[in-house]
């Protein structure tokens, strides 16, 4: 019974080995790519339309030039609305490439006045230039210290791993910021919208404590974050 | 001259030879745990009253088996404060055998309404069991979602690292939880608490912003954390 | 020939869009959590009735906050067996939602005179607390020094990861340990258990050899292993 | 002349020493940041006038705001030199505040018909935007195999770890390029420079089996790399 | 409703459970392997018959000694060719036990006068033992530093991660080396040959001004490899 | 009296920083390799000759070609002792240019009969090649399977990191074996040798109830292992 099986998975072999010199006779930039495996691949440039599996979206199996060049960084940004910022990001969802390499860049503007919310990037520094317009950029240690400055065109700041950090528009004149942050799809926890934001709500009492505040104050808080 | 330098080296290996041979054979449990190296090395106690580098604190050169038991744990904890809440940690600090190997653990105590207001160990899973009463666990992902449930004697729960979360007696008596943190000496982010206790204090107009809120509002928000 | 292709190409990607607006419709819940991969997602709850890969299990598609919480800790222990241990064990098969979170703990009943047998958990450091009577705790170092204590309720040990440790009840009473390994799904080396129970066996002269004896000692060693 | 740059950087050094010296004096709350140790540190703003050891540059003890932002990346370059090349680098040795943060960023102008030499980053992706002009951007895999495109403003590159690439303007103005390299302080190995500018020089013999040639053919190649 | 999905989902674990136990009782040694998972699980010996995904080809299922042995390496070498080199390698698509172990191992043969070409292994280590012969080992550091020395039988070399190496035969018969490169399937950047074999191939523009030569010189050196 | 302390250490620190400066200035080259840092820097030959601090053995200053070289490994291995086993160490300690590089190899002989004991290298595989006889080599996983082969000359084995494992001369001539393991210094554990020699002695009860045996079994085995 053993030699019956041996046959068969000898015959499957050979199925095999002629199905992938045909595949290769016929199409010989196909095959090559997948032997060089995660984490010993060059490159993996995400399959969008592929099921993600716990290790991520599979690999494309024919890669060409285009997949490592991006154009949608530079399509118009419009800061009229309510919060006053726009952005055009690059990440693995929509530059496809970036998938394994750790990076994803950022194209911002901000209206005059404008302000993102405190938020982090757990795990990933954050880094960026000042293109046009003057920004304040501020972070916040786990201690509780506040570093920021207001910079202008060509000025560069850093904020480390995982830090609460803000940036804002405090020119007359809408600025723009090229920044990257060090992950090719990277997390954003907003603070405070992630208390009033979440679905379940979180109960009254957590924000009560939170706050020091009463009921009356977290509803107040709570309302501007219902749409 | 390159001779006289090689005698000189030549002669002061020798010297330091003699003074390893001699420090070995009048105390030989000294200086092989040296040559077990990080992170080669199988652990580091900490020497807390040497200057930390950039790599940490220093190994203690002299281990005993003192240094992997800890008593400090069981302290009584008294809950009789404002937050209601109060727990002994066991991290690099107090338990300096800790260093390097990556769990902290805790003895926590909340009187019945205490809350832990919101906050992230950035990095590092926690977990924990209810050793006595019963506890309101929940934890927010980047998606703003909430995960949570009120728990018992026995019962455990985790918490994926860097997420916002919350442990809050829901019980008519003191409750007592054992938790671990992934790290020995975890970072701790508090929310609210970091927006508005920040040394400076973050602009006003950042927190207007992230409030959707006046002036006003953040001042009174603000006035609860100064002391 | 390409437009052909590509043509299909297009439409496949208008059915897969559609697809997944239909999904994501009907069941709003279900692709965002995919969207944060592995090692980028914050959890991935194993699915165990999926077929593992070479990463591990997959990650559950729909998620709820039973994933987060654990009541098995907490059954009966009973220590009426030969070698008088009992454990419930929480990690990545009991409770799946620990599944990449590296934690997993252990509630132990050690009957007086109960030992452990030594073993050592590869990669993983070992940390624990005594809920109730006295216990004593050894780890070897690789150069042979062995460093213990007996210590009591509310007391703390740590096991730097992989050395060789052990546990035993020196009291008049039942033991309990709260213990925690930083794993998911610690391995587990026992010795000698590890020498004398393979499948195959060590052959006799390789144990002749470690143990220095003949082979009426190591038949006579072997023969308490065999069942 | 060196003589006096090292005589002021020597007295530089010994006045920083005694400020130093005078600040942990008199400030003995100044060292808590250094609680925070790497990894677990949230950031360490390296003291380049410090002496590096094995794992890096010591941190700084005190930190500022203006240590986390840098306005060097701003200045004119010129590109009439030989190759045509001007870059400003914002890495560890020019902004400090970088070290650890694993990011470094280049404002980078080419003069038009000027190239970059193929290069690599071993261990660092590369990504970059176009700021003006039009840029030939190309990289080669392992199995030898070259993607390349030609871009112009806001458009976007990545290159993936270790792999050889290039720049070169192929507009007719001055192009300009914001890059950035996932590493504080990167190498770069040139091809071909690297094999006719080491010291010692690399035998004939092994560059004539190289690159197929005869002595003639590789003294004449080698030529055009001595000053 | 809840209930009967709760009860199909019942049922689908109990058949699964039996399946499982059928699986096991006729075939005990096949479903232990799967549940020690990357990066837990001991060893994932490749089945390179499967399709390989992002992480890797899959485990075999299936495992006997005969996975972890190989006698490959010991075949004849022929070293009458162009180069005067030939080697037999052990890495993970000749020995699939080697995968995920980041180990691979060469026996190479070199005559008299043969080089191999300057080539990097992209982060992994290299090491190796002459084992007849003597041998011209050499490798060049990122800021162009030559280290070189003619070693025989039983001396020992080692490359660091990444840097440009070559060896040559410098005695009067064939020499042979027993080497081994710590990645189950390292990478191989060949210099110049990288340059001159791309396709497509790499702009004239780009090589002349890296070689600083016309475009005949660069015709000339790319003549050499093109087949 | 913290004063004196303080102002000690000031002076001490004023002392040192002299002589850094001093050194610096009469040797201006010797700081530059410095500014390649770990993990960026390409090389760090340890300097053994230094004290070793929590994160290793400093790196050498100044580096030659020699570093990266070794001739111990081939010095005549004398088998005549009771194992029947010699071993010429190529590793961190004897060889520091290996330093960091996780590469350690061995030369290992071994007479007609004689066994390495079952030992276990933490976290680092093994590989090796048979250079003449014929050897039995064995591991065993931690669910207790043995998987093991005899081979002979130009045979090759992989042990994957840190199972616990042997080899054995079971031909009639002496056998040589040229190992490497994936760590510049291994640790190795000893089975069941690191159960008997370790100081203090492990308790009799701890080996009573791991052997399943009595007293008097435990002092016999126990007695072959004293000195």
């Amino acid at each position: 019974m053993a030699h019956i099986s041996q046959i068969s998975s000898f015959l499957s072999r050979v199925l095999i080995f002629l199905a992938l010199c045909i595949t290769l006779f016929t199409n010989p930039t196909l095959a090559l790519p997948a032997l060089k495996l995660n984490p010993l691949q060059e490159f993996c440039v995400a399959d969008l339309q592929a099921t993600p599996t716990n290790s991520g979206f599979p690999c494309k199996s024919q890669v060409t030039s285009e997949d490592f060049f991006y154009s949608g960084l530079n399509t118009p940004l419009n800061t009229s609305n309510p919060k006053g910022i726009a952005a055009n990001p690059a990440n693995l969802l929509t530059f496809p490439g970036l998938n394994t390499l750790g990076i994803s860049m950022y194209n911002v503007a901000i209206a005059p006045g404008g302000y993102n919310q405190p938020h982090s990037h757990p795990g990933a520094t954050e880094a960026g230039v000042v293109i046009e317009g003057w920004v304040l950029v501020g972070f916040l240690t786990t201690n509780n210290t506040l570093y920021s400055k207001v910079i202008g065109p060509g000025d560069m700041f850093v904020i480390p791993p995982g830090l609460i950090h803000y940036e804002g528009n405090v020119g007359k004149t809408q600025c723009r910021l090229l920044t990257v942050v060090a992950d090719d799809l990277p997390s954003e926890v907003g603070v405070p919208h992630t208390l009033f934001a979440t679905k379940p709500a979180i109960p009254e009492a957590v924000l009560m404590a939170a706050f020091k505040a009463d009921s009356k104050t977290i509803d107040m808080l709570r309302s501007k974050f219902t749409t």
